[in-house]
C-alpha cells in the first residue's frame, strides 16, 4: 500500500533551478531504483528510435494478455493529434491488444499525411507481434506539426518487441518522458476476494498540463477481470478529481490520453457488477491516479511550489471549478508563489474577477494554509504579514476559498510561474 | 489629426531587458518633451504626496468648469475597491466637478475601513476647493490590501489644487504610473460644425491587465458639451474595441475605471442628437481610446512584443473572443513569442481548446503576418520555417485565425511573457 516513492523525491525548490532537463539534455534516465509492482497479464518493451532525442529510449510497446479489457479518454482539444483520431476508432472497433507510444514528437497539426503515417505503425506492429492493425493503440507526445519519422520508429519495433517483460514499467516510464525530469510510477496492492489484485500507473506530462476530460499520456494496469464497461466508469471516476483537476499552464495539449487496462490473470478477481470488489479496485485506481496526477504538477516546467487550491462553499461544481481555475490560471498569482511573497491581494483579486454572478463579498473567506487572510470584503483583522510569509515559505502551499453560497467544493493542483517555466518554454524546439 | 508620438516611443525590445521601470525605482518621470493638446475646461494638478513611491509625484486632481458632463465605466471585479464602489455612487447622485486619483495604493481589499479613508479624501478635496464631497470622483491604483495613507494625501491636496492648470496633462500622466515604464497620452483634433473640438486622453496600465466593461485607469476629455447620456455611450461606443480588447495577464484588476469628460468650453458645439458632429466625436474618441490602449498592451509588464490577434468567420463575438483570449493567455504561445520561435503548433492547441463546439479543423486556417501557417487540419503546405522566423523575428506580430463558420470577426491586442514579467511580479511588494 505504500505508495511509490519516485515520483515524489523530486527537491523541486532546487532541482528546476539549473533547468537541467535530463530528457532534454539527451541524457538516459537511471531507473534501476524504482519502486514498482508489475501486474501479470502487462508487459512493456522498450527502444531507442531516434526520433527526436539521441541516446535515450523513447518508444514503447505495451501488450496486454488475451481476454484484458481495455479503457481510455482522450483529449477535448478539437485539434487532436493523428494517435487520438486512430486509437479511438480502433477501440470503439474492437478490444486492443497493443499500446504503441513515442516521445519526441507529437504527430499532431500534421494533417493527412501524419494519419498515414500513424495507421502505418499500427500495422508495422501488428505485422511484428502477430495482431490486426485495429487492435494497436497508437500514442504520441513531443513537438507539435513535425513528421513523425516512420523509418526510424518500425525499425526499432523488434527490439522493443523482443524485451517485452512484465517488469518493464520504470523504463517505460522514462521512455515517455519529454520534458519531465523525472519518471512518474505509482503502484498499490489491495485485497479483494480473499486474493490480492495490483494496480500500477504510469504517466508523463510537466508542460502544456491542463488536462480536459482526459489527461496528458498515463497508463494504468490491474490484473483483475473487469467488465469493459465498469472499467469505463472506473476510469472517469479516477480521472475527474486527478488528472481532470491539475493545471500547470492552462494549456490543454492536443494528445492528452489516459488509458486503464485489466488483464485479468488474476482469474480469482472477475468483476462484473458494482460490487465491494469493484469499489475496492475504483478506490485502488483513484489513489494510483492521484499520486500520478500530483507528481505531474511537482514536475510542472519551471514549478518551485505546488499549489493545492481548494473552493468551498459554491453553488454547484461549474462555480467551485471557475473560482480555483481563475487561480490557479492567474500570472500574478503564480508569480507571487514562486516569489513566496504573501501577496493575498492577487488571490482576492482572482476571485473577484472568476465570473461567479453576484458574488457577496462580505461573505467570502480566503486562507493561505491555515492562515485567514480575507474576510469581510478586507483583509482579515488578525491578518500579519509573518503568518502569511510563514505559510508561503513552504515548499506545498495551501489555498482555501469559502465562497459561502452553496455545499458544493472542488480541489485543483497547480504550481508557480518561474524563469525556468519562460526559459523552458522560449528554448523548447531550439 | 496626428497621434501623439510619446506613448509609441518606447523601443520594447530593449527598454525592458533591463527591467528599469522608473516609477518602481522612484524617478521623477521627464514629461517636457510630451507632445499633446490640452482641453478647454479641463485642468489638471498633480503633487507628491509620498503615498509609496519617493521623489515622485503620486496625486492628481482634474477639475471640470462648471456645466461639464461626465461619463464613467468601471470594473467588473467583484472585489471592486473602495473608490470604485464610492465613485459610481457619486456619478449616480450628482454631475462631478472633481476627479481625484492617486498611485502606489490601491485602496482595494481594506473593508470599511477603506470606505472610511476614500470618503475622507473626497471630504478633504471638496473643502479646498468649495464643492460637496460628492461631486468629487475617488481614483486608486497600486498595491492591494495596505491602508491608504489619509494623512500624507489631504496634506498634498492644496499643492494640487493650486497647480490646477490646462497644460497638467503630461504631469498628472506620469503621477497615475505604477509599473507603467511611460507615461500614456493621446490627442486628437476634429474639425465639427465649423469650429474645432479636442479629444485627449490619459491612461496608466501594465500589469493585472485584462480589462472587462472597463479598462485600467484612462481620463479622456473634450471641451464639446455633450449631452450626458449620448456620453455615456460614446464612452461605450470607444472602450469596447480599446480597453476593453486587450489583455498582458488576464488579470482584471480591482480598480479599472475610464473616464470621459466633456467640459462644454467650446461653446460653438452642442450635441444633444446623434447628429454628425457626434459620430465624428465618437470616432476621434475612440481613435484617443485606441492608441492608449495600444499603448497599454506595450507597456506590459515585460513585454517585448506587441501582438495583434485577429479573430474572423466565427459565429458570434464570443466566439470570436473566446478563440482570441485563449490565444492571447496561452504561456506556451507567449513564451514562444518571447523567443520569436514560430513553435504554429502552440497555436493550432490553443485555437483547439478553446471551447468552440463542434468546430471543424479542416476548414481553420491561420496566418502569422501574411504567411499561412495551418490549412486543411495541419501545417500549411507551402508553409517554411524561415517564412515563420521573419514574421517573428518583428516587433509587432499579427496572428490572424479563420474559423470558417460565420461573419464575426474581432481583434485583442497583447504582449508576450518573458522572464522579466516573473521578475517584475516576483519582487513587486519587495
Amino acid at each position: 500500500m505504500s505508495p511509490v516513492p519516485v515520483a515524489q523525491e523530486k527537491n523541486t525548490s532546487s532541482a528546476v533551478a539549473s533547468c537541467s532537463r535530463a530528457s532534454c539534455a539527451g541524457e538516459m534516465v537511471t531507473t534501476q531504483e524504482m519502486d514498482f509492482k508489475p501486474v501479470s497479464g502487462i508487459r512493456l518493451g522498450t527502444a531507442a528510435a531516434g526520433i527526436k532525442y539521441p541516446n535515450r529510449n523513447d518508444l514503447v510497446v505495451i501488450e496486454m494478455a488475451p481476454g484484458s479489457s481495455c479503457a481510455a479518454v482522450f483529449t477535448s482539444n478539437a485539434f487532436c493529434a493523428a494517435p487520438v483520431v486512430v486509437a479511438r476508432e480502433h477501440l470503439a472497433e474492437t478490444d486492443p491488444r497493443y499500446l504503441l507510444i513515442n516521445s519526441g514528437n507529437a504527430n499532431a497539426g500534421t494533417g493527412n499525411g501524419g494519419m498515414a503515417v500513424c495507421n502505418a505503425t499500427c500495422t508495422a506492429l501488428a505485422a511484428e507481434v502477430g495482431c490486426s492493425a485495429d487492435e494497436v493503440l497508437p500514442f504520441s507526445t513531443g513537438v507539435i506539426g513535425e513528421t513523425l519519422p516512420l523509418d526510424r520508429l518500425t525499425a526499432a519495433l523488434p527490439t522493443a518487441v523482443s524485451g517485452l517483460d512484465e517488469n518493464g514499467w520504470p523504463n517505460a516510464a522514462a521512455a515517455i518522458m519529454t520534458t519531465d525530469t523525472v519518471p512518474k510510477l505509482a503502484s498499490r496492492r489491495i485485497d479483494v476476494a480473499g486474493t490480492s489484485i495490483t494496480v500500477t500507473g504510469m504517466a508523463k506530462g510537466s508542460g502544456m498540463i491542463r488536462p480536459d476530460m482526459a489527461t496528458m499520456l498515463a497508463y494504468v494496469a490491474t490484473d483483475a477481470k473487469v467488465d469493459p464497461g465498469l472499467l469505463h466508469q472506473c476510469l472517469e471516476y479516477a480521472v475527474a478529481p486527478s488528472f481532470n483537476s491539475i493545471t500547470v499552464d492552462g494549456d490543454t495539449s492536443t494528445n492528452d490520453a489516459c488509458v486503464l487496462m485489466a488483464s485479468g490473470a488474476n482469474s480469482a478477481v472477475v468483476i462484473t457488477e458494482p460490487d465491494a470488489a469493484y469499489t475496492a479496485l475504483c478506490e485502488a485506481v483513484l489513489e494510483v491516479c492521484m499520486e500520478l496526477a500530483r507528481a505531474i504538477v511537482k514536475d510542472g516546467e519551471g514549478a518551485t511550489k505546488l499549489v493545492e487550491i481548494l473552493v468551498e462553499g459554491a453553488v454547484d461544481s461549474a462555480e467551485a471549478r471557475k473560482v480555483a481555475y481563475t487561480i490557479a490560471h492567474s500570472p500574478l498569482v503564480k508569480t507571487a508563489l514562486f516569489a513566496s511573497d504573501p501577496n493575498w491581494g492577487r488571490i482576492l483579486a482572482a476571485v473577484g474577477r472568476a465570473g461567479v454572478e453576484q458574488l457577496d463579498i462580505d461573505g467570502v473567506r480566503i486562507w493561505l494554509g491555515d492562515v485567514c487572510i480575507v474576510r469581510d470584503g478586507g483583509r482579515a483583522p488578525d491578518y500579519t504579514e509573518q503568518a502569511g510569509q510563514a505559510v508561503m515559505d513552504l515548499g506545498e502551499i495551501a489555498i482555501r476559498v469559502e465562497l459561502n453560497r452553496g455545499s458544493v467544493a472542488t480541489r485543483v493542483l497547480t504550481c508557480d510561474l518561474s524563469y525556468d517555466y519562460v526559459k523552458i518554454n522560449a528554448e523548447y524546439r531550439t
